[in-house]
């Protein structure tokens, strides 16, 4: 007998629809944690993503954010629909630069036809013990349920 | 006697940063045009950038016109300056397929530090003869004009 | 035997409900244009609208350009619909100064739930003759198309 | 002697400045709370302030919550300065219908030309023994560090 816990279910659908993004791939970015209305998405610094200060492109920065939030959103949402951005908005606070970057979406309003997300880059260095956090953008999102009725399903 | 126009010295100027963005040859992006206060951008469409349902991620679109919009307020900016995006936010509304993205971007305010520019980004399909041509993003952006005292410099 | 042409209609329906938005009264705004797609409100300069330094404030700024742009979506939506804005940015592009402003707004994409609109203020001096006019602000706002099972109509 | 803390220094910038914005007064708006990095506003529900359905005009609950931004930066700012929106983006997440509002502004990041603040605004019922409290909408906005050669001063 088989038996999935919402959170497993949540995080399994997360999982799937992540896989197919292949810019996450094109990116070198990966799926950190799966949480009822969050979502975490690492991305190891590269050179092919920077702009023209060796710094990581704004673009990168705003394509990772974006996903966590959609997907933060995707948790929310019912299992006949698809998630699709309509709108963000990224203030960016400071270069990113450093090891890595973590990006956090969260859901902040859930209505049935869209959802408001709240979404945080940090640039990090450093493991465990000793790591420097610095946040270097900072994302309100709109994010659309969509039925499956357009062909569309996550 | 060598002598450069403006035109040409603004054109070498944006086409020397863009060479220095990474993140351009990453995702297969070229420079398109180049004028007084206005860029264009041309991605072609690849697997490689699409998010779950096929369409190009909306984090590559926002690349895109973030770079034109960066440049486009390069155009205005003085020798000794280097362009920083403060924030920008954009609206999706379509999905982001066809043969090929362009992105343009345009400066609507110049200021001695800040410059407020409009970005647009069209999906577009055929050649000269017959093409298609939608829009599926505007943008709102704000770019610094940053002073070389930081060690930056386009 | 009456006719009414759709511009007609149009019109008068953007009227009814700018008529029933008080704040619009309180603030001094007046409709004065509506086209299919475009409405233009014109608020005269008055001590109580200002900020600290004298300048028309900011929210009096984006007040009377979300009532432009939310009517330009009105002259779009359907009889049994009503308008709701979702979420709008505002660049702020020089002092809100001068006799009057003038916000115009305009669909820039009509879906079946969300309109994208454009937003634009100017500050305008003079009458006919020898007006001069400079753009103070920029709006990008998502505008909501909601059922009349809300109890809200428009 | 005279001894001013600065927490009341910052308190006595806050107010004065506010005090000249002729909007609030025509508002009904008081500042309610100066901390440092932080202000609140509440602005009693009125008539005046409505739109066409009877929730508070999204431009009046801009206003506030923008004047919360702005002052909570200003208390960061040095004392030959003042404070100008630069950019704003809201997200209207609930009709704002109850018996006030309340408008937090705080600082996320404070540049030396510009701060990037974080606005909520929440619907409240009741007293302090039986408050309910909803979020009526989301802000981020970048303000800026003007110098006083520009004749303003707050």
């Amino acid at each position: 007998m088989s038996r999935v816990s919402p959170a497993d279910k949540i995080a399994a659908r997360v999982q799937a629809s992540f896989a197919r993004q292949q810019f996450m791939a094109t990116l070198g970015a990966s799926l950190d944690a799966v949480r009822d209305g969050e979502v975490e998405i690492v991305l190891p610094f590269s050179a092919a993503l920077t702009q023209q200060h060796g710094f990581i492109h704004a673009g990168a920065v705003t394509t990772i954010v974006d996903t966590a939030c959609g997907f933060a959103a995707l948790t929310r949402m019912p299992d006949d629909a698809a998630v699709l951005t309509t709108e963000f908005k990224v203030n960016l606070m400071s270069p990113a630069k450093g090891e890595r970057l973590r990006a956090k979406g969260r859901v902040v309003r859930a209505g049935k036809t869209l959802m408001v997300c709240l979404g945080e880059v940090f640039a990090e260095d450093g493991g465990k013990d000793n790591m420097k956090s610095k946040q270097v953008a900072l994302m309100t999102a709109t994010m659309m349920v969509v039925g499956t009725g357009t062909g569309l399903r996550d």
